[in-house]
């Protein structure tokens, strides 16, 4: 008999399904880890509120049984995917948008909520939840908390850490820790919440969520610059800053290989000439359609006029922000298959670090494909190294890559978090105190460590 | 012989003083709330390095002595007065601004640097740092980390939370937890920092700081409106978002009672006649002068053309712009003694809220003056009443508009903290399970409960 038998009994059939009864191999992978061959899933839980998500983990911190919070497994490093024996445990069905509040600016969700459910009920109230990600659709928010996303708008609405005023969570022994406030300034004890925020599921259960909205903006205007080189980059950067200010929304950085390969895969004309060492997509969000655009074409100009811009083209439809979005989106069509790292490397070191990289790789195995690309505001780089499938060659470059962020005082991981797949390089961005006092809190909050065991340290 | 001797003989006398080699007095009070008769100090650590900071609290830890960590003690609720035996921990010799870094838009600073010295060093490196409240000469900066300070500008910047981007601190155990991460996206791990944000010196003692610093603003609007009441007040505050956008920088609402006792006691013309029922202090800080100001004259024209707005005045100078603010900060104007309220409402319950708290007041203690002024858009609204000097009336007072908090559902320490003055009052905003879990964190962190007892919970 199946150790959740009692649960079962419990919380019904529907809400606690045993292997055979659900497909489980969409629950063993993300999109770049799967689960090692001794994982295996106990069941799938589908609670449908929070009282249930407590009996849930109440009955496993009982009897010992490991549980894998899941959300809409569009993450990259395995934080969802069970490493052993696991409940998975999913809010797929408390995806209630509850409460939109526009005096308060604020959406009261469920944990399951499609990130894209809350941008259409934001929308549609007259607001905005600037939080966005490819994984829009799929993404569920308590996801997106739990592992504080980032995306393409950080540079002026912050991450997801930022976009949240308020939780309900559970925590291990199914304790019901409600935190649902509304409010912008609120010292009263210590704020809950961020424990929870980017901690991956491992410390408690998100279950709600009260999510910050901003005011619509009334203008945006998108723009593609060609620069010479990283040194270009950040001086652009700082003229963007400087001219732009708070309407800077994006800054969107693509090498030239990058810049190269989207255009060829793409198959449309390049909206500028493919000739150029770096390129920067610039966007605003600003609430006067008129000065907006007339400041971001003269903040362009002034740096066209300074040598630090080679060209650019500022998009003047909608399709034609489209058509540049999706060159800096293209990144599918990069060359299969490939490794992907997304890091953080402070910024004024971004042109030294990313030729020291690509000179290292060039020096030991030369001819290899290495592009970066990112989000430079926000200190963030991906690069997308072309691989020749062999898992031991691809081993020996995450290793050679990540050795160097302890080097450079970067981060492992910028906005994907560790999960299970980061956990070895860890080290190279936290001391072994850090890691220490984030095992004190493990200890102290799961003290059985039934909650998503193995993952980020 | 005093229990600090082996300290002393550690660290010397001019690191580890005891009683009668320094004055007491200003460790014992802050400006609104002062020691119980039996607190004492048995002695004054002044370290100059972290190193000294990890002695001194690995020593009281492993000899049960009580700590309590002072910054510059220009927090309201008791957050740095010692309520027992204690040794005093000041960071002011800790005060060096280490580092300027422009490319990130960050300055590292100890803990003990004053708030105004960081907005110094920011200001001469051609950057700005947000974070501005009264006490700017004396409050410390790793005190207003540790309250998570707020301030006039936090509709725009954020409290101090967000302007934290690394720290290093010290656990109870003497344990050196360095974070000074300098990079705005970092998904490494838990993020530790936010533990020691806004705990008040309870889990940790804050010796490091990389402060995130923004661009200069180019243009600065500083306007005054008259409006008919809260409605009014909430109406415009809907038109300054969204059509201030992202330049919203200040938006600070005084009662009619709290505008007329400005001007009565500051005797200078007044800016707008006093004679409407509320009053809105809007800044705008921008990026181009021109279009700027003209943009906020236009909101406020169309808020005039709405009704929403009686009258209007835009500050043409430095000088006007002072003007403006002096009335705002007249705070210290109003009568004596008084008590003062720092709490947080929901947004759109304001007007009714506010009504009922005074009708109440009114109905048990007629003709007492009680006004409300404050950061409205932050949800954040001060309450000052005026007080007969009777510790018994004032209790009663307390107790009566605290106990509104939890039935409105908001907070009962907007951007002070809970110190000792609010523990008494926590209950309203927070639940037992929350407040269960910050004790979780406290026994986790400070098993012996050295760090700065009695506070908070």
């Amino acid at each position: 008999m199946s150790v959740l038998a009692p649960l079962r009994s419990l919380l019904g059939a529907d809400v606690i399904q045993l292997p055979g009864e659900f497909d489980a191999a969409p629950r063993l992978h993300d999109q770049c880890t799967a689960a090692p061959p001794e994982a295996r899933l106990l069941g799938l839980a589908r609670p449908r509120s929070t009282e249930a998500v407590s009996q849930i983990l109440k009955f496993c911190n009982a009897n010992d049984i490991k549980v894998a919070p899941q959300g809409g497994m569009t993450g990259l490093v395995g934080g969802g995917v069970p490493i052993g024996p696991a409940l998975a445990l999913s809010l797929e069905l408390m995806r209630a948008i509850e409460e939109v509040d526009p005096a308060a600016g604020a959406i009261t969700a469920q944990a399951g909520a499609t990130l894209e459910a809350v941008q259409v009920a934001a929308d549609e109230a007259g607001m905005f939840f600037p939080l966005d990600i490819g994984g829009r659709g799929t993404a569920q928010i308590g996801g997106n908390a739990s592992t504080n996303a980032g995306g393409n708008r950080v540079v002026r609405y912050g991450m997801m850490r930022a976009l949240v005023l308020g939780m309900e969570c559970v925590l291990a022994d199914g304790a019901i820790v409600s935190s649902l406030n509304k409010m912008i300034k609120n010292n009263a004890g210590y704020d809950l919440k961020h424990l929870f925020i980017g901690s991956e599921g491992t410390l408690g259960v998100i279950t709600r969520l009260v999510l910050r909205c901003m005011p619509k903006a009334r203008s945006l205007c998108t723009a593609l610059c060609a620069v010479k080189d990283y040194h270009g980059v950040l001086e652009l950067l700082a003229a963007a800053r400087s001219g732009l200010g708070a309407t800077l929304s994006s800054f969107e950085m693509m090498e030239a290989d990058f810049y190269r390969l989207a255009i060829k895969a793409r198959g449309r004309p390049a909206p500028l000439a493919p000739t150029h060492g770096c390129y920067v997509l610039i966007e605003t969000m600003g609430d006067d359609e008129g000065s907006d655009q007339a400041r971001c074409a003269a903040v362009i100009g002034e740096a066209i006029d300074a040598g630090v811009v080679q060209d650019a083209v500022i998009a003047k439809s909608g399709a034609e922000v489209r058509e540049l979005w999706a060159v800096r989106e293209s990144t599918l069509d990069f060359p299969k298959p490939n490794i992907g790292f997304d890091i953080s490397i402070p910024p004024g070191q971004m042109g030294d670090y990313t030729a020291h990289v690509k000179a290292m790789i060039e020096a030991r195995w030369p001819g290899t494909l290495a592009v970066f690309f990112g989000h430079v505001a926000d200190s963030n780089l991906h690069l997308a190294i072309k691989s020749n499938a062999d898992p031991a060659w691809e081993q020996a470059v995450e290793a050679l890559v990540y050795a160097t962020i302890g080097e450079w005082k970067g981060s492992v991981s910028a906005e994907h978090g560790i999960g299970a797949h980061k956990k070895p390089f860890l080290q190279y961005s936290r001391t072994p105190e850090e890691v220490e006092l984030m095992r004190t809190l493990k200890r102290a909050l799961d003290p059985k460590g039934i909650l998503n065991p193995g993952k980020v340290f």
